[in-house]
């Protein structure tokens, strides 16, 4: 039988692309062993979606507007590449405001928003190029660029700074090959919110170099009481922008595969682009139909108890995970300000028997059946994030068993020579100095305790 | 205003991807003049579109299963990139055969047949590769190979031989940097479906060669009266076969973006495209999970009627057109076996005020207010191609226009100097003699008069 398949060997290579395209979150995951504990129910704080544990159901003029188009029979044809002219116009009147008006012809409809992602980045970008990303960031970013040949370049984000960009990091990554910036706000996986401020200077940062962006506005709107939510076009004239978004997390149903590119362009910076959009759409042939008939309906008739009791819900959970998190010795925790995660840091000098965030979690998993994401997976070692979308019941309980985990492999005083949080490599510290701006339990020092705040920043001081 | 913009001069350029991706058809379709007669109303024979003129509806059945999936809620979140194992399974079962059995694993779905196509030579092929294509085929092939800088090569399908592949053509083309055969049957825009002995043929060729297959089988048993449809797999235990389809033409609904990829994996030649493929899979992450929770029902509950009924109409039409087609001098109408789609030559010798099939077809519309597609859309200048989906009360009215429009441009004798169709360049004919077995008229001798089986060669010269 060898002898025969041997005989008949006929092995078919596969291109550059394939061997390329590498998604960091499967590698690091499907290579950790996960076996909960036979004891304790598995708790999975690991995945981006909001749908899993039903505590989060979509609304029912979403699924009626669906089963309307349906069984009017009359969208189940090819659309446009682009999507339909009138789903496109929905989508113009939902996204403009008065400081940056788009129509239909501005909107491209795509198969979820990382299909907006993808006809974007190969839109603007090639080999030979390189575009600039978040770290931490969302891995699909490295992923599309990487299969394509395009080099990414990582700037910084500043956990200390709600995960603001470090702007003189990101200027000085920027070189004539650099193709685009993508700025994604609110942010997966920081919950990061950015102010207006901080947004102006990105866009005068890019703007001064002529570089297009791609702002990954997939949480828009996510954002937690007492911030506002700003699109970064709608607050510049000049910088051409390409803001991808879709129905997937604000309308929970990350499964429709329903995305949008809106071009908006300045000062017909984006004639070509928009021309290469068009072209790049009619590879695939945009989303499902029945939804894209649907959009109209959705958009109008979701009612905003719906937005708000979501946006509540996750806030709660944000506040609940930030009371226990920071209590935790050797946890730094981050409250974020909007989207569906937090990032928690770890201080690996008081956790020497592991090496990585990832030994960390799966252990996490083996001795308390709690699962979160090792942040390496977000190219960010030392963290790992949890999601806001968990049933709120189930918080309290996560959080007493990683408090029992941390308790247990916490050791003190700290290794003065393991690595601690990003950017905080071998310092010695000890039991009263404070070490830029953590505690020794790693809090921030200015952290408000009531969870809302804990960024390292007042307003005043920007 | 115009200084300002100078000013602000702020131009993005685009990828080598986004300009060389390029649609035949719409290229060649947006430059026509398509301003139909004001007195007639357009009847549009060009769009490979089921659905749109409400005469094939789908069925109840798929209807009530995706609402079903909606009101249970259970089906918004993200599937795997691969598509939900249960969707998987059925698509298994569905297209299974007793010599060809697939699981799951062998499964994957896509957006679409057209993301179908773009994961197989995505994955198979790279720059410095080729790709071979049928000619006249399916733009979509050359449109997503070259826009990813794979070169196409493409081999002959005999008109006269019912479109059969020239199989000495393609294996002239064959060499060492070709990384795939594309195969479709039944065809667009040839409406051929092939021959178990042609299909066997086309196995042991591409075996000598061990090249893989990639088989555009959107229209699976889309087959008339008195044929039979094979798929390639079901054929070969050697030759490895991607194989493409999808909800689209079977079912009638294309806008749903429902395809998938069967790989028949032959003696483990497929180990690294089945790697690749699946990390492919993960740059977009598949179709619409409301469709793909339906599929077990939808292709179990879709009754026999249903297709049956679609085929019935669709030979019907097909034997219409031709019976009215065949009648008219200059025109060389084929008959098709299967698809949606005949091809119909011009003898462009007796039209010598046209220089192309795009000007006869513009003019076409211009004056009888019909509108077909010029087949250089397919690469295959000289022809035309119909869809025989239309109502079938209204194919003699197209067909009486056709008529007349020739009958109007019709010169006799032909211009022994214009070219003809394909293969019959400047080929003086006289009254009496055949030439390459058309009569004067067009018709292909040995046509049978009822329509079904004119393809210029007998079952037993085969």
């Amino acid at each position: 039988m060898a002898q025969e398949i041997k005989k008949n060997k006929w092995t078919v290579p596969i291109s550059k692309m394939a061997q390329n395209t590498f998604n960091p979150i499967r590698s690091i995951v499907d290579t950790m062993k996960l076996e909960p504990h036979p004891d304790k129910p598995m708790i999975a704080l690991s995945i981006g979606d909001p749908t899993v544990f039903g505590n989060l159901p979509m609304s029912e003029e979403i699924e009626n507007a669906v089963i309307k188009c349906i069984k009017q029979r009359k969208y189940n044809g090819y659309a446009p590449s682009v999507g339909f002219d009138f789903a496109r116009q929905a989508i113009a009147e939902y996204v403009s405001t008065p400081s940056s008006q788009v129509e239909a012809k501005d909107v491209i409809l795509t198969s979820g928003c990382s299909g907006a992602l993808e006809l974007c980045i190969s839109c603007l970008a090639e080999p030979g190029h390189n575009i600039l990303i978040p770290k931490p960031g969302f891995s699909l970013y490295k992923t599309l660029a990487e299969s394509l040949g395009i080099e990414v370049r990582s700037y910084n984000l500043l956990p200390e700074h709600s995960w603001e960009i470090d702007l003189q990091h990101l200027e000085k990554l920027i070189d004539d090959e650099t193709a685009a910036v993508i700025v994604c706000n609110p942010s997966n996986p920081c919950g990061s919110a950015y102010r207006k401020e901080h947004l102006l200077a990105i866009l005068e940062t890019v703007a001064r170099h002529k570089k297009p962006v791609i702002a990954d506005e997939i949480y828009e709107h996510f954002v937690f009481n007492g911030q506002a939510y700003h699109s970064l076009a709608s607050l510049s004239t000049v910088v051409p922008i390409l803001a991808c978004s879709g129905l997937t997390k604000r309308f929970l149903v990350p499964g429709w595969r329903l995305g949008w590119i809106v071009i908006n362009d300045r000062n017909y910076a984006f004639t070509e682009v928009r021309n290469g959009l068009l072209k790049l759409s009619q590879r695939i042939l945009g989303p499902n139909t029945l939804v894209q008939a649907a959009l109209p309906e959705i958009l109008k008739l979701t009612p905003q108890s719906f937005y708000t009791e979501t946006l509540e819900y996750l806030e709660t959970n944000a506040q609940l995970f930030y009371k226990y998190l920071s209590k935790i010795q050797g946890l730094m925790p981050i409250m974020p300000r909007g989207a569906m995660y937090m990032m928690i840091g770890i201080d690996m000098r008081h956790f020497p028997e592991f090496t990585s965030d990832i030994e960390f979690t799966q252990l996490l998993v083996t001795e308390q059946s709690v699962f979160c994401l090792p942040a390496s997976c977000f190219q960010y070692p030392n963290y790992f994030r949890v999601v806001l979308t968990i049933p709120t019941e189930k918080v309290q309980e996560a959080c007493d068993r990683i408090k029992e985990f941390c308790a247990q492999h916490y050791h003190f005083p700290a290794d003065p020579f393991v690595q601690s949080v990003k950017g905080h490599k071998n310092e010695q510290i000890n039991n009263t100095s404070y070490v830029n701006g953590l505690c020794p339990n790693g809090h921030y020092e200015n952290g408000k305790s009531n969870g809302i705040e804990v960024n390292g920043l007042h307003d005043a001081e920007k």
